[in-house]
């Protein structure tokens, strides 16, 4: 079958590869759609196994099969699961959530795998990936789509996922006034359950034209080019805010100046939630941490919230993603319609997604 | 009447300054005892007004007269102000916080007074200091002593208001896991409150000998000299937490090696609280910050905390000053014998209390 691989950074070819057996307790899944994203390898490698390093869970070398965000149907079912549940060409998504589930490991026990010391995802570290024609997951991590999501929209779980667990973690309550800082398709995403669970304000730090007019659709209150010279965003904010500042920053950008500005932006006892992983190390203004008594916090994937994603969705408070999905292409084309895309038509593109 | 007067950075003088009067709602002390702390005009020197900019709260210039850690005898009350519950020779001790008290200040007038933009303290922003005869304090700042409260012990309830205070904004709970970073007498303060509070493991990294020989006293459950190139504090702390790391980490620094050494000994979902004010901006290894979805926050002095500090001192829970106090100096001295003996005799000195 066909397969995108990862030989390295800025390396990826679409190769044959033999397709995926099905072992005791997984699900063989016909990938449907998977999103390209992006992010992760251009910029933070050290989550990717290397040819000579093997991931610690995979035991897997490079070149790895990429796609994590993906939906599809269920071809074939291992020993040990509910063919009622998982029956042949039931559309379903994957959570792909990578740990090392021993018993000594304390997340693990826990249930928050996320945070295991080994954790990664499926598409990163090995195991496969969506970026191919099947892949067999194990049946925990593999989730019913109803009748009423469609596949595209089930290929977007997994970034509304992290969206919204991140939301969850920061405390957010209905009424709270957020600002976004993006600089790339997860802070549109993000519109979306800040806007369901009733933000009273939503700004949004955004240098892509076509990043804030999809904002300013999804429900953003105020928009900022953060490149702008003459714009004040502090400023904005504090008159959008009866000169308190925003509950909540959502740090979607993962640079300096997106940091700088979410502190300042925050009323005494805010919360900053970073998302995006950084290339490098920020300098940070501590003093403004204890004189403002502010949190800065971060989430890595999610933490046992698909079922409730799913409900949202399903019942229609999420997941809109006509006009975040900008493209679809065929998985020969991942590298030139995909990725190169991606990183250079930033003015036109914002979630492709791939049907293998 | 003698004042120890700030005229700028390490030039401190004791002078012939004009006994205060006591206005309507305020309660005249004879300050009886009163802490020499450094850490702040020595390093971080913004939170003084200067010989040109007064301060916005008091509209004093410099010089301004120091010391915000006292207690003493009630002299003196003013009108509107209960004989009964202030007395004369009534022990008290201070709570120095000024904050603007504007009904437009949504922190003030939350009860936050702590992180009003315009937060600061007696004897630091002016209106008087610890550092003299005699003070006259607004009423709702004074704090009534019961009697098994020595002055010298009151005199201590704000930095241990400091520590306490943190230690709950923390989250702290009965039975974590936690570590110390100090560099003052602060980190020795803190073991107080988290003993009380009932800490399963106290680390403490600390690099006066001093220092470490009363951690110990006072509760710590492992001692690291940080300066030390053999010592392997994450290991160790590994070793005495199941492999995990702490529960919360507390910075009594306010260096770079602290805050590395804090981030990577903490447990997933661990919280960093900040204490230590910075003289310059740290890196920040953000990426940890997600990976293991750490908390890092601060505080600034104390919301509200001084009535049960007083009670869990009454009580015999906290207090223990016996050996934290290590010299009790005349004003004349607190140049040479104060600020010089705590700067240049680091493994003699811990607390130096002065009796003006």
């Amino acid at each position: 079958m066909k397969a995108a691989r990862y030989h390295g950074p800025g390396d990826i070819r679409v190769e044959q590869v033999s397709e995926p057996d099905v072992a005791k307790g997984q699900v063989k899944i016909k990938v449907r759609l998977c999103g390209s994203d992006l992010h992760a390898f251009l910029t933070v490698t050290s989550i990717f196994p290397t040819v000579d390093e093997p991931n610690f869970l995979t035991k897997e070398k490079l070149p790895i099969t990429l796609g994590h965000e993906f939906s599809g149907t269920v071809v074939e079912v291992g020993e040990g699961v509910d063919k009622n549940k998982f029956p042949a060409n039931q559309s379903v998504c994957a959570e792909p959530l990578l740990s090392c589930r021993t018993a000594s490991c304390s997340e693990c026990a826990d249930g928050s795998r996320n945070i295991c010391p080994h954790a990664n995802s499926l598409g990163i570290a090995g195991w496969g990936g969506g970026l191919s024609e099947y892949i067999s997951v194990d049946q925990d991590l593999v989730h019913v789509l109803p009748p009423n999501i469609p596949l595209d929209v089930g290929a977007c779980i997994e970034p509304l996922s992290v969206a919204w667990y991140a939301v969850k973690r920061s405390g957010f309550k209905a009424g709270d006034s957020t600002l976004v800082l993006g600089s790339g398709p997860a802070s549109i995403i993000f519109l979306q359950p800040i806007r369901a669970l009733g933000a009273s304000w939503i700004g949004v730090s955004e240098p892509s034209p076509l990043r804030r007019q999809l904002a300013s659709k999804h429900g953003a209150s105020a928009l900022f080019d953060p490149l702008s010279p003459g714009v004040d965003i502090l400023q904005s904010i504090l008159d959008a805010t009866s000169g308190r500042g925003v509950d909540i920053a959502f740090d979607c950008a993962g640079v300096q100046a997106a940091l700088d500005t979410a502190l300042v932006s925050l009323k005494p006892r805010g919360v900053l939630m970073g998302i995006a992983l950084w290339e490098g190390k920020p300098v940070l203004d501590a003093n403004l941490i204890l004189f403002r008594e502010l949190t800065y916090t971060g989430i890595i994937s999610y933490d046992r919230v698909h079922p409730e994603v799913i409900q949202a969705v399903a019942s229609g408070k999420l997941g809109s993603f006509e006009d975040i999905i900008t493209s679809k292409i065929a998985i020969e084309d991942v590298v030139e319609k995909g990725f190169k895309a991606l990183i250079e038509e930033k003015d036109r593109q914002i979630k492709v997604l791939v049907h293998p």
